[in-house]
């Protein structure tokens, strides 16, 4: 694969914070550094290992910190499986272990767009708290997502969701949110039919982002009140080829892929860290008030976007050499 | 471990057909025969290897789907996928190859009630279509799920199921539904920091069942409606221990179990199957007119409940293996 | 694939015991039950499944057994390992858990056949105690290999193994034995650069056969005792394609297959079961001699044949599978 | 954890280049970087990442080889598998890669220490050529295999190898040898009964090695030549333990650790780049004579030595793993 080192580092520009003012002001380059795999710009077969440095860690926001366990935050049951703590920024539970995230679905995303010439993967926000876009609605390109700091593609809906989430920051609250995602341009047969089914994979890739707490495919949770005879979606052919009439599949059937476009949606809970004063217990028990001084996101959704598409590509991009296998062996 | 295998026969006949009226008439006795892993009632650390085999198969009911690709179905996918077609029921894709889940996690189940005392997996139908019981109410015992053929644990609720159930049955129709779930006694430590979460993995296992179409965890897509001020547990701590106010996380934090029960919900589509005709394409690509003749269910949900406990055991069980594998070693 | 279930049996057939004098008179049938993955002969893509039921066993064969601990065997590591006893003869120790091996590998030789058109995978019998037919010696079919019940092809040291075997049963001992393999008929680029290199994938797989105490590729413990300028084998270049003049590196290099045969060499203890009495100590510590009565062969080679090819055709499978998935992606 | 970083560092330095007249001039620091999972000293339970750069690497040595395929080399193989060549040094099948491992290997030998009181992990350059010291001899300690820069802890037999690989090296040609190795202090019980046995594991770790041909545990070939009643290791029993009398099973009966010593020898070829001319051809397929300019070692055995040791440290520290996984659960 010819990579482009660039392209990468686009996706990982999107996710990094101080983008604009929605986001944490704390700034980190998130700058490549390509260790192996990659000869005169074309992938070897080898891993590719690559290095993303912290720049910008002050583990002293982090001091007051360092006795406590902050509600919603990974700090008390961290201490209890592992034992020990680690309290500076950067650990594994901060939202920055997603970088290399970003950088491993850029290239899975390149790997894919060569094998699949009309594949395209967006993901975009559609509600922040109850505030959402109309649901049939959706963009056609990413200018249309990067066209507002919120990464909703609806202007409108961008507008209010600006106002929004500027009153939680003020506030010093912070603001839950739904991501949603469509990839277009798979061939149908990807997907494993018992486990790793596609959504299930994709399921598992999006449950392990940060503060995701739920996610759906097709017509999710609002299939459960449906009826069969709305909720099918009839097959139609022409030139040659099979096609749903609608896809509230979300284009999978079986956890195989249809061919239409698989989409989804992913549900954000808000952001912990609050500048408002939250009452907890220390280290040792003893009653305290917690405030954050920290450089925290009121919403994670917009930055979440890069984050959400990068994970749906790995997911198939694993699934299209997987499928690989399957297929007639040809001449090696 | 010594294993009770009338406790796994017990779950097996909570999933398999013909229990009510709310359920196809097939029958299936689903009766287990071990061929391996366990030597005078004890498991002997082999893989327990057991075989369920089809004894009610009739395909004859399926010759008219043989040339057809049931709109909501795997069909078409699996046509696409593999190549090739078997048009028998029992396929991979029927709701029977569910019927080995229960069992092993039945034997999950076994192993996780020896080690955790308080160890409870419990799930039951919270909705069926736009019909929900209270959000805050949930069952202390298999009982209370089992009172109702419905197998939802609020009496009042579940009687209105029965009716809705009923008539969509009348009418050749099918109905979506969600099942709850909640696993208490579980220690705090479980699950992985960044892959392999917790919620994370009993994601990809739900999402795996047939039908199911969503996943959230604790507060779920609801918690992308609140403020962070709203949403954090605040922690508390008495007699030595640490503990959570209140449970919106669902009993996991970063991807780890908190000690708090592990609270989640599944959505599932209306059945694909219907007597009700509907319009779609043969083989050939030919419109055609397709009703079912076969015998299927007109709500899922009351049959998931077991598969869906069964899951779950499964995931918690690999968990508490890997986090002994993760603890202090002992002397062997 | 179009399975041929008769083939499968034919090795199933090679592996039995009571074949000939020289084996253990026991009788299995071995007669294999497909269970699923195959519809009208042709695999459906999915799990093939089978069941090989034990006919003959005779636990009371094991009875004084079950309170020893026989030299040689797994018995006491067992036992320490699991806490727990199942002294019955098909336990997994038991060369019996061979079979389902032969049946797979059988199956894994079938897809490689049609994949590679001039594949063949051959073992054979080349050396008992120290008597060993000449190195630089290989069958060219199996009826070469299968025209001695010793299944050493070189007919002259095929007479004087028989001989030196029947003596060994006659004494009530029994010995050791090397079963060479060959590969012929893979592509080049089979294998992984690091771990899972060719040989090292073999190599685990032919350690994993009862009693198999040692694994070479190629020249081996031979080329140990080699100068650099007389193991490298040169290159050649004809009809636009690269070979090797000589073929010490065994057809391996870096792991990934050259392209000439793969050739390699087991080294099996002899069986540790004896008729000949034995000096050891009980389950409670107290010595005792031991004398077995069960049925068991003198040498453990003839039949390790098919069970070697075996294992190799399932390696090999693995990776044409995977370096499939890695090859330029087509349309699918 | 408490992780000593200079022992890591010890292991490394043992294997890097330059370091006797016997091994090849090049000078890497191989320093370790460590990038994640230690904090104050203390493991954390996130992975360990390391980074060990190529601070000597030499292009120009190999810009003669970028056109040519090296006979014994894996640049004929890698070219036909990934279609795509990197002549430059320090590519994947260079002796550098396994680097890395020794690194890991020092950690898991850490881990072994502290779990395991008396555990000990030692190998040693036991034939060069066919000059080979006494078979029941082995090193007690480290320093006796490191006195010699053959690594041969056989004092006399060390002299002769000295001469014997200088000789070698002012011909220009290399010589194969035999590394034995023995772990010591291990709970019996460790490793998988059919697949994943121990010196299954071990065989495929140390066959992973760059040149290792072959590999045998306990009596190894030499077992192929002898008679049950003479090779079957008889049971003792005292202080309420059991034992072996001798331990030509090499410390594992039916994959499982017996808790005696694991011993294990493994072959490895003559290394292939000679400064004597050999006759290959390029990469268009012509006929050429090459002759290697670059630092190479004229035999790898003193240097695989540590190779071994990290490898069957990795071995073990997993297979303790599962173990533990597998051992009664004790509260969390």
């Amino acid at each position: 694969l010819a990579l482009s080192v660039p392209e990468v580092q686009h996706h990982l520009n999107r996710r990094r914070p101080g983008q604009s003012q929605l986001t944490t002001p704390r700034t980190e380059a998130d700058e490549i550094e390509l260790l192996s795999g990659v000869y005169q710009g074309v992938t070897t077969g080898a891993p590719i290992a690559f290095l993303l440095r912290n720049r910008d860690a002050r583990p002293s926001d982090y001091d007051s910190l360092a006795h406590s366990f902050r509600p919603g935050h990974a700090d008390l049951t961290y201490a209890l499986k592992y034992q020990h703590r680690d309290p500076t920024g950067g650990g594994r539970s901060s939202a920055r272990a997603t970088a290399p995230w970003v950088a491993a679905g850029a290239i899975a995303r390149q790997f894919l767009a060569k094998q699949f010439p009309s594949f395209q993967c967006l993901a975009w926000v559609s509600q922040v708290e109850s505030l959402a876009m109309p649901t049939d609605a959706y963009p056609e390109t990413e200018a249309e997502v990067e066209a507002s700091p919120t990464r909703c593609p609806h202007p409108e809906t961008a507008q209010r969701m600006e106002t929004l989430i500027g009153q939680a920051a003020n506030e010093g609250d912070t603001l839950g949110a739904v991501v949603s995602g469509r990839i277009a341009g798979l061939p149908p047969g990807l997907g494993e039919p018992l486990f790793g089914k596609l959504h299930a994979q994709l399921g598992h890739a999006l449950l392990s982002i940060n503060a995701c707490k739920g996610f759906e495919v097709g017509s999710g949770f609002g299939g459960a009140t449906r009826k069969g005879s709305q909720h099918n979606d009839p097959l139609s052919f022409s030139d040659g080829r099979f096609a749903h009439v609608k896809n509230d599949a979300g284009g999978v059937l079986g956890g195989i892929s249809t061919g239409a476009p698989v989409t989804f949606r992913c549900a954000f809970k808000p952001v912990s860290t609050l500048r408002l004063p939250q009452q907890t217990v220390d280290q040792a028990g003893n009653p305290i008030t917690l405030q954050a001084r920290g450089r925290h996101d009121p919403c994670v959704a917009p930055r979440a976007v890069p984050i959400v598409e990068a994970m749906a590509c790995l997911v198939v991009a694993d699934l299209a050499l997987a499928q690989r296998a399957s297929a007639p062996l040809l001449p090696l």
